[in-house]
């Protein structure tokens, strides 16, 4: 049996509690992909635990206090002690990364930082490793959820800034200080972050200009709609005549770009090159297991340090009865009781109807059900019977759909 | 000075091309990547080069000849003779996976395949490394380019399938022969991979059930609009009670699906999770420099071994004065010239107007404008000389906006 993979753990706050949740669920998955056991060798909290005894009894430093004090002083000292470090904190990464990556270089271990940017959106992997070489000329996108959730809010209720500002506190969507997530600077430190990974340049927080949301009224939202436009807090790194530049501002969205439909807390992330064209990643900007699932991500990069396994450790059934919705199209005689006689033959096989279009057609009509998810056989067998129905012009014609609605 | 990273290359048509490209243009940013400078070891074509002297050259060998046979031969080679393989072949991992992976791990080698499933759109790395240890319970999208195209044709444009299908031919999104694409059978092949990765069981080509488009009739998807509905061609991997289900069927999705703006022949794969929510990714399906790239980014993963170097290696400059396109909302007195001042100041500053909305609001009125993109210098100019107007009744205020309209 192999060692252990001991994990001193800095900081337990929402998402350093759902770490070690994740750690002693999902131990056996990290084995897997591995060859390593996972275990918490120590927890610092603000009240307890000592920093020298979880540094001396860890291989792997996870850092999740926030902020640059004491957590620069912590993460230094792990990686001039030889331990690999992952941390979630933007600042620290944003402020002091050179030195940080210096210090990673100087002693050969690693430190990551997925869960710094876009949460569980894995931009900082996809920018670093499957585009590593290729020359990145914008990365942009909404890398703060509170300003999404806000700005949402607004377009969707009409609500003032503050009013929406609220509504997102009580969700928890927003802090009690919001300061730095609604004037933009939050965003910087994130861009700061992207900017250097993609353009591979020493970019520091000073050199992103940023504006907020303060200052935007529901009328604004309201007109801009009549144009079809729709407003996020953008973040803006790329290459221009001249060098770089790196912005973070309110900006309108025409309704076909990928960005306009990324509502709610959610970020989403687009890098451009010449040779990609463009790809596009949104998914949940914070949340604390979400978060954590993003530090697990890397504390499984680092215990691998090759390639992934391949060995299947699963057998699972394939199984073909599935809950589907189904779309029915159906040509039938336009008289009295055929709707009744179709009705009733999906209401035998327990088939719910979710919406109807009937339109006549001459003698015959055309009928376009949609109904709700249900056992596929169910749905089948109706459709059987309904096929054998003498007023049928023609055969049925029968569609899935996806009956859920997201964010 | 290192050694150089020599790479056999196995086919040259248009990714094996793009490839070979993108290698001489792309060496120093993998070198300063990966501490490796990569060369071109040999080509074989159909007609020329010989297997065994490249293979002999070669430390890490890229499969792009497509097909199971000769690839699989070749590949298997490869593997046994402890040489790191790369291929962007579908059918070969879909059906020879376990024989390849098994092969691999025996030669303490890595084969990766990031090319093989949605082109350039970094599913596999995501599903096998940043949610290698996560419970994923569903993987879906859509993974074939050319039946995004025809289903996007039709709908847009009422073509029927087949003039919609002759059209892909023509701008070369579909084969002449098709048959493998419009038929489910394509993306059967990559929901096979996904799902063996995302539930670590060994999933088989036959395991998976798919239907393809070529029934679908120009009115289903018409009715379809009227239900603020759209169609694709769905590939779903999911736990399901007892086990597993693996299918490929077109299918309607509703506006607020992240899937439903994905168009033409781009592909899109969302990835479910308890502790992620859901990571939606999406970018080309397919295309020589593209498919190349996800290649190259897999070489480059060989090649680093390690993390990421994290070291800067361009000096860049910081560029304030960028193109923007602005919104700008004016509250001015309603009376005869005023359109014509401002139209006059935003002229004389080169700002070109995109669209504008007045409205009356008693003796004031407002105006509200959508600038074409230019530099931001000017609209700042134009701002400031507005601003000072006398019959101005508010602040004016600018938002910017993306003016660029998608696929």
């Amino acid at each position: 049996m192999s060692t252990p993979a001991r994990i001193g753990l800095l900081g337990r706050g929402t998402v350093g509690g759902a770490f070690e949740g994740l750690i002693s669920e999902r131990a056996p998955a990290v084995e897997a992909a591995t060859g390593r056991h996972p275990e918490i060798a120590g927890v610092l909290r603000r009240s307890e635990g000592d920093f020298e005894r979880i540094l001396a009894d860890s291989e792997i430093v996870v850092e999740l206090i926030g902020g640059t004090d004491p957590a620069r002083d912590y993460v230094l000292r792990a990686l001039h002690e030889g331990r690999h470090v992952v941390t979630a904190n933007k600042q620290l990464i944003a402020q002091h990364g050179d030195e940080l990556f210096a210090a990673a270089r100087e002693a050969g271990v690693q430190v990551r930082f997925e869960a710094a940017v876009a949460g569980v959106v894995p931009v900082i992997r996809v920018i670093q490793e499957s585009l590593a070489a290729t020359r990145i000329s914008k990365v942009f996108g909404i890398v703060n959820g509170t300003t999404n959730f806000i700005l949402t809010e607004m377009a969707a209720s009409g609500a003032s800034y503050e009013d929406a500002l609220a509504r997102a506190q009580d969700l928890g969507y927003a802090e009690a200080d919001p300061t730095e997530d609604v004037n933009g600077a939050d965003a910087a430190a994130k861009m700061a972050i992207l900017a250097r990974l993609a353009f591979h340049s020493p970019i520091r927080l000073d050199d992103v200009t940023y504006e907020g949301i303060e200052e935007i009224q529901p009328e604004d939202i309201a007109y801009a709609k009549e144009l079809g436009l729709s407003l996020k807090l953008l973040g803006v790194a790329e290459r221009v005549e001249g060098g770089l530049s790196v912005r973070v501002f309110p900006c309108f969205l025409y309704g076909g770009h990928p960005l306009a439909p990324v509502e709610g807390p959610f970020n989403a992330v687009m890098v451009e090159a010449p040779a990609i064209t463009e790809i596009t990643m949104s998914g949940p900007g914070a949340g604390g297991v979400e978060t954590a699932t993003a530090v697990l991500g890397d504390v499984v990069s680092i215990l691998s340090g090759e390639a992934p396994v391949h060995e299947p450790s699963e057998q699972l059934e394939i199984v073909s009865d599935i809950a589907s919705a189904f779309y029915l199209h159906l040509e039938v005689a336009d008289r009295p009781g055929v709707l009744a006689r179709i009705a009733d033959v999906l209401g035998r096989n327990q088939v719910s109807v979710r919406s109807v279009v009937q339109r006549g057609l001459g003698d015959d009509a055309r009928l376009v059900m949609v109904m709700h998810e249900g056992p596929e056989a169910r749905f089948r067998a109706a459709l059987d019977e309904i096929a054998g129905l003498d007023f049928l012009r023609a055969k049925p014609r029968a569609i899935r759909v996806i009956e859920e609605e997201f964010v």
